[in-house]
C-alpha cells in the first residue's frame, strides 16, 4: 500500500534500508528532509556523494582518510614501533578518545566470521603482515572485540605474526566479555590497554 | 575532537541533525553509506534531491503529492461531501491504513502553538475555509491529535466553519488522550471515526 508520491516512497525506502532505521523512523526522517530549506536538502545529498567519493582507506593502516595517508600515520609524534589492530574505523575513534594510546593502528575492516562467509582473505590481514615484515614494529596489540569472532581473528593473526619474533598482546579483559568496543567508556579502555598481556 | 576525514565528519553531522538520530547512530549510518556500492550511495543522494524537488502540496487538500492533485483528491470514488482535517501528511496515511474512511482530507501542516509562535495564519486554514465555502461539503471531521494544541486548533477551526451551517465533528476519544495519532492502531482509529460527535 502506497499513499505517498513515488519519489517520497523511494526516499522512505532509502532511509529504511539504513541499519537500525525502521519504517516509522524512515517516514519521520523523509518528512524532515521535505521540511528542510531547499539548500539544506541539497547539502545533505552533496555530503553523501562527497564522503563517498573522497573517503578511502589509508594505504598504511587502512583507516578511513581523504588524504594520501591518514592523520595518525602522517603524525611524526606517534610511536611507530607499536600497532593496535582493530576491526572497524570507529574503533580507532574509541581509542583516540581515551588519549592513552600513542602508537599506530591497523584497521581490518571486519572480523573472521564463517557464518557470514568472511574469511582471512576478506580482511586487511596481508597488509598488516607486510607492515610487520618491514621490521620497525616491536609490538602488535590485538584489539578486536572480546567475542568469539574477535577472539578467533586475534588468535589467527597472532599465529601469523609470531614467526617474526614480535610481541603480540591482547587487550586486557577490562572490557565486559560479549559487549562491543564501540560502547566502552574511556576509563575502561585505558585500563584494558594498561593490562594488555602477551598471547 | 575530530579523528575522521572532514567529508566524513560533515556526513555524520548531517545525519546527527535528523530528528531522533544521536551522534553514535549518525556515525553508524555514515559508515554504512561508505560501505555501500558506489551506485547505491548515488541513488540515496538522488532520492533526497528528487523527493525535495518533485514533492509539493496538493492545491486542494494540501497533502503531499508529485502530481497536479493528490491521488485521493483525484479519485472519483471518494465521498466529496466530507473532509477529514489532520495536522500532518503522515496522519492521512494512518486513516488510509484503517480503510474505513472514504471522504477527502485537509492537511493543516501543523497545529496552533503559541509556545512555538505558530498561529492560524501559519496553517492551511484559509484553504480549508475556501473549500467549505464552495458548498459541496456537508461535514468536517476534526482529526487533530487529542492534546491541548490539537484541541485548540480543532476548536478554532470549528468556530470558523459553524457560520456555513455545516456539521463539524471531532474524532471520538477512542484514542488515548495525550498520545499521538501516528502510533494509533487501525482498530482504535476505526472506532474513533465511528464514534465522532458534533462539536
Amino acid at each position: 500500500m502506497s499513499f505517498f508520491p513515488p519519489s517520497l516512497e523511494t526516499l522512505i525506502d532509502k532511509f529504511a534500508s539504513l541499519p537500525g532505521i525502521g519504517k516509522k523512523s524512515a517516514q519521520r526522517l523523509a518528512f524532515h528532509i521535505l521540511s528542510l530549506p531547499e539548500g539544506e536538502a541539497e547539502s545533505f545529498a552533496a555530503a553523501i556523494l562527497d564522503a563517498k567519493t573522497s573517503v578511502h582507506c589509508c594505504p598504511v593502516c587502512q583507516n578511513l582518510t581523504d588524504g594520501d595517508v591518514c592523520s595518525i600515520c602522517g603524525d611524526a609524534r606517534r610511536d611507530r614501533s607499536i600497532i593496535c589492530v582493530v576491526a572497524e574505523p570507529r574503533d580507532v575513534l574509541s581509542f583516540e578518545r581515551s588519549r592513552e594510546y600513542k602508537g599506530l593502528y591497523h584497521v581490518l575492516h571486519g572480523v573472521m566470521s564463517p557464518m557470514n562467509h568472511i574469511g582471512p582473505d576478506d580482511l586487511k590481514i596481508s597488509e598488516l603482515i607486510a607492515r610487520v615484515a618491514e621490521g620497525e614494529v616491536r609490538e602488535v596489540v590485538m584489539a578486536t572485540n572480546p567475542d568469539i569472532e574477535g577472539d578467533t581473528t586475534a588468535m589467527y593473526i597472532s599465529r601469523l605474526i609470531k614467526p617474526f619474533n614480535i610481541k603480540v598482546t591482547r587487550l586486557a579483559y577490562g572490557i565486559p566479555v560479549g559487549s562491543n568496543l564501540e560502547y566502552a567508556d574511556d576509563a575502561t579502555l585505558t585500563r584494558a590497554l594498561e593490562g594488555r598481556r602477551e598471547m
